[in-house]
């Protein structure tokens, strides 16, 4: 629908590229109807795409301990402080699915206090935004109280992780001024 | 020296390590004399290990562009900006190597806008504070300002991917824990 | 859809209200085809029912000056600014209808830097980002920058006493949990 | 005494005004011996203006619940928060008079945590500058609190609601760069 | 009136005290009326009195540069800042004598940006607020702007001084929960 | 081995000091092997320099309650925060030397949290951190907290009396740009 640009930085052609990043792109498109902007915009740096999409698939891809409908809550809460429209948005859609509930995204991206969320999914996002604002100030005493709220240590790692992978993926989108696919904002409302 | 914990979460034993995690740290050790803890402390989750290491090395071993010295500078500039201390520490050390400057890590730890820099780095440090700080109002007027102050589109994509790979690497230490070795304190002073 | 609370504090039935608030209520029911909860969740206090509708349709319902899609824009923005659950999904969908633009509401309350905006618009957004963040150190010299960018001082009223009366309607949303309809998240997308 | 504008922005001369706002404006000079700026500098806005004091007179002029003092108490506390010049002056008089106490205007303003207030006072004020700061992380454990404090719903309402109409307000003040007039600073001292 | 107490702090006697201190405080008793709660809450720690009055009158007593209610201003503007009761009262009351202006401490103290200022004092206000809220990144090109505003290095540093001191003060009365005389509030209203 | 200026301000020649500060001066030279720049910069106005040693010896040259190493401490962690190269590279040196311990001042500069402090030192700390950052909402209870902690109010007083002087400390170094002398970074590593 629109016609702005999908990065700040040149976007190679398909052609152009290494045949295992054209390779994950096709792949993405056939799974998805169209390819997500963060795919072309990384591109443009060919070991930076494979090192990020290997850690966040490493992160995301799994449902041991955290679903996947938890780490995309996650991913929304901490890069709706970050401002970032990007994930904000894609990882909203996704959200929406993973979670069948059309209403989460919006509620976590705007004010995750009024979130619909379980007690256990208040303690994950809790976590989450403490440790994108002040991961600093991290006590054992604040793993303590996860854990006597019945999350394992490698969920709160998890939480941490997440976090962490995207304090690195708003701030590439929004040096990149990486645009959200059209496709995304209504999907799955 | 210390018998301090170098993380809060499991840390394995070399012989428990897939091979090629141990033949990383391995050759680490061989180089540095020592190993340096981030390595125990991520080898607790060898694929988010990988893709950690492959990032890294995309970013910070190279010169193209951006010297590495400047690299490590952004490195310290950004990571005293979360606290963590790891990343201060160690990459103090690795700058003050890098720099031949006993004096340039403290200064950018503590006070970025007092530290001996040149103008091009002056505009490196600043750029990388901004992503840091605030990367989601960054527009092409602020990119512009760069290009006139003569960096290229390549060496603003390293400011901004270094600032945020660290923004992940504060957060997994802080996380964590992780603790400095002790030799890096004194290292090149 | 969702079975969740109105409101934080009593919502009065219908017919206990008082004549005029009722014909109000009934109006915009029949106009929307359902009640926007904020009309039930102030029905509580009629006195203060009557200042803030009296208020709003002052500063919304009219198109002299700002247009009626630029004053939603003011309110998407800036209650996204004060995590107003309520107003960015509720004028979020009004905008999106107003603007006729299904992407425009998302970016203003993610990242307004990043919004697809004409310069006039920036500029709109922009000021109204200042009142509501630090509206105490607008100077003289501020309101010249918006009348050398071609806005009248009547439309320099209207972004700041829209931005006022909305930092006063996030607060009591707020203050009583007030529930956007689920409605609202899908219209117009 | 003073010679300076009491508005950014056009106020009309009584005699053109509507009779209903040249009474209101009437009104009160006849109690209060002059004019207070408030009503000039909103007289520009004649519908405006007749929401603004709607909605004013009917959370400040009641005592139920929360005294005439206390509702003060709130105004002072959290304008001074916003740094609004003219709701601290002109509201610290009123405090000063409905309080029948020198200092606690100038205390609230200044530092509300080292003011002279009751444990109900301190409650009432606390919240008040929680809702001016972060309204939107107040959860139901919040109130909680203050009903164990002994304050009923209906005075919560009111703390919130005053404490949101003044958001609007100050921000009004800081747009108009309303000018307190020197009646208020030494009335009541 | 009031029979709160002075301090947190034990406050000794004057027979007590050694005799330079008692002398200092007799003569402020004679020429003032009443002795400020400062030089009774300071008196328990005998040395840091001495170099805090010492250090006090190296700054205030003098109007070389800066005349006596320009150093005043600073005071109040950055007191303000940090919330300190005390010095807001008591060198409110000092600034509205020495600038024989009634309403100017008020003005400084809730909103400095609106106060009535000439441009001299303006530049000056401005540069104690950015010594109180973020002396780390004065640059030099920070200073050749006050130095091309007409201010002597002299008066730079008398801004930068004074507010570095009452930085110290404002914390001491913080701690001590110094309370300012009664006296002090209506004082040259 | 760096050839930058000590001081942003005129810095006087020894032979033109008044005999005191002259004499000050070698005794610091004669002790230390060198004169800290400190001494030179506050040289340019000599009753500043004698209130502020003044000042500075009663809090820092004693050692009852709170330890020498102890009161380093207190200047390292709230330097930090508030960005003063000089204080945190000048008196990081006096702490590890007091301390015996080489990596506590860099712990403290870069992330209090993860310092290694016993239980005692981490309440110091907290306190320390809480007078520099927000001493104006420290409540009876705050003081409380410490004596139940086993501190008694004399080392409250000089915790808190620690950190104003250094308040004031911090920003005439960010002042005049004081420079801390080489010497100070590589000191008992």
């Amino acid at each position: 629908m629109s016609e702005h640009r999908v990065s700040r930085f040149p976007v190679p052609a398909l052609d152009e590229l290494p045949d295992d990043i054209r390779a994950a792109i096709e792949l993405v498109q056939e799974k998805s109807g169209f390819v997500p902007n963060v795919f072309l915009a990384l591109a443009h740096r060919p070991a930076e795409f494979r090192a990020f999409f290997a850690a966040h698939d490493a992160l995301m891809d799994q449902s041991d301990g955290l679903s996947k409908a938890e780490r995309e809550m996650i991913v929304v809460a901490t890069s709706a402080v970050n401002d970032c429209l990007y994930c904000v948005v894609a990882h909203g859609a996704i959200l929406r699915i993973r979670a069948k509930n059309p209403l989460i995204a919006d509620q976590l991206a705007v004010n995750p206090w009024k979130a619909d969320l379980s007690d256990r999914e208040r303690l994950i996002v809790d976590f989450a935004l403490r440790m994108v604002n002040d991961s600093a100030s991290v006590t054992d005493a604040d793993l303590d109280v996860l854990r006597q709220g019945g999350l394992t240590d490698d969920e709160i790692w998890d939480i941490g992780a997440i976090t962490a992978f995207f304090a690195m993926s708003n701030r590439l989108a929004n040096l990149t001024s990486m645009r959200p696919n059209d496709e995304f904002y209504a999907m799955a409302r």
